[in-house]
């Protein structure tokens, strides 16, 4: 059996293996880690309380997804480098996708896709739209690497400019179109919040099987099942449903790593659950 | 004399002790850094570099703008830090600006904000608007920070969504009105490119004297005249007119510091000369 290379594909083969469509974001909050960590050196309690988390949700995700500005605020990259390369040796079919919502003009571009891609190793990264194409083609450039913009987010302001109307259609609409035509080379997923069903409904229709990420499930308050029954592809699939904190710290206590696999598997299986 | 505090006094007060609306992006790519540096460790090369860009740039200046790509695909961030410190040591009244264009849901832009201000002590940020109103608002909330919003940018497909006519304005006049309308505090600025001066005109009829950084005059190809006629506010200044490429690798020889300033003098002055 030939395996095809890239983002997409690992997913869609991660979806099947695992079935499963739940990622577990990478978050780290220090005051909210278990208290038998919070004495150690940060760079020593992020490694051992993400191993630890790694290991434990492996079975139940499709994907990771740091999120880069709270290891930048605790100035821990080499941290978060450590760990994606951790998960990535260990748990080769997962992929990681470097939350970085990055946009900038194209030979800017080009050196955050330089650091998502050859510093980090991400197999994906999450990009903002509002630059244009040029700000988003230095990252398909790295053509085996997904490229993840986002559309229609999960905060209580998306709707400040996400919702204006454009000839009719709201400006995230005019997002998900122009994304899937710049999507020749099969590299793209959108974000797409929990929170309203039906907007998640509405980028379906317009992006055919595109995977999309839906964060807000969980700690924002999104309802899983809602999530699925509007934005699950053709196959059944097509999500990467994101929960972070509510995984993350579901105990603060030594077994902060079980209680976190147990948070993942049961979402893994409400997801699942839905008809 | 009782001095304001706070990016936006800075600037104003630098603008006049300076004569300049002059500001110099740090935009580190070895490729082009002069020859003799190339053989050093990266780390070296980047501090040799800027500090010597600096000292010869400071005198013509109102503002430096490190723009974070560059540094963090060379995973030098602990450079990037010694830098802000050095320019801030030294030029005390020159405003340093993170470029980061930073954009997320608010607990994780309150993340952003603290990697900018907490952890490099930056004066100002660059900030996506995309998010709406809470990816802004923890930017804004250390007071005496500035905090510089994406309005039209200068590159090709700027358009592509910055352009799109919602109730017959362009989005990128939405965003300025509304940045207008977020800025209770005096933090705010926004980013209009130099490309076409109509459009500088457009925001700074729609902002009062709101400052705004101006990048593309250089190497992306505006003219600097144009950009001062379009967009300066009611006092002649108002503006943070930027060039990084231009200045930066003005010389790969060892002039490079002395050619840089060079370009940066006459980048001032040719604004000066404009009546």
């Amino acid at each position: 059996m030939v395996w095809a290379t890239g983002f997409i594909p690992q997913l869609r083969d991660r979806w099947v293996e695992a079935d499963s469509m739940v990622c577990v974001g990478w978050d780290p909050e220090l005051a909210k880690f278990p208290e038998h960590l919070r004495g150690l050196p940060v760079g020593e309690a992020l490694k051992v309380f993400f191993e630890a988390i790694i290991d434990a949700c492996a079975p139940y995700v499709c994907a990771f997804k740091p999120q880069i500005a709270h290891f930048a605020a605790l100035g821990a990259e080499d941290v978060l480098l450590d760990l994606i390369a951790y998960s990535q040796s260990k748990y080769p079919s997962i992929p990681v996708i470097l939350d970085s919502k990055r946009g900038d003009i194209g030979s800017t571009a080009a050196q955050y896709a330089s650091e998502a891609f050859d510093r980090y190793h991400a197999d994906a990264v999450t990009v903002n739209p509002y630059l244009g194409f040029d700000g988003v083609e230095p990252f398909l450039a790295h053509a085996d690497r997904g490229v993840i913009v986002l559309c229609r987010t999960s905060n209580p302001s998306a709707g400040d400019f996400q919702d204006l109307e454009v000839d009719g259609v709201p400006l995230y609409q005019r997002v998900a179109s122009q994304v899937a035509s710049w999507d020749v080379g099969r590299q793209c997923a959108l974000v797409v919040g929990a929170t309203w069903a039906s907007q998640l409904a509405s980028v379906r229709a317009l992006v055919g099987d595109m995977p999309l990420l839906v964060p807000g499930v969980g700690a924002q308050g999104g309802s899983a099942s809602d999530v699925v029954r509007a934005g699950r592809d053709s196959c059944g699939y097509g999500l990467i449903i994101n929960s972070s904190r509510g995984v993350l710290y579901a105990s603060s206590g030594e077994d902060f790593a079980s209680a976190a696999a147990s948070v993942a598997r049961e979402l893994r299986d409400e997801i699942r659950a839905v008809k």
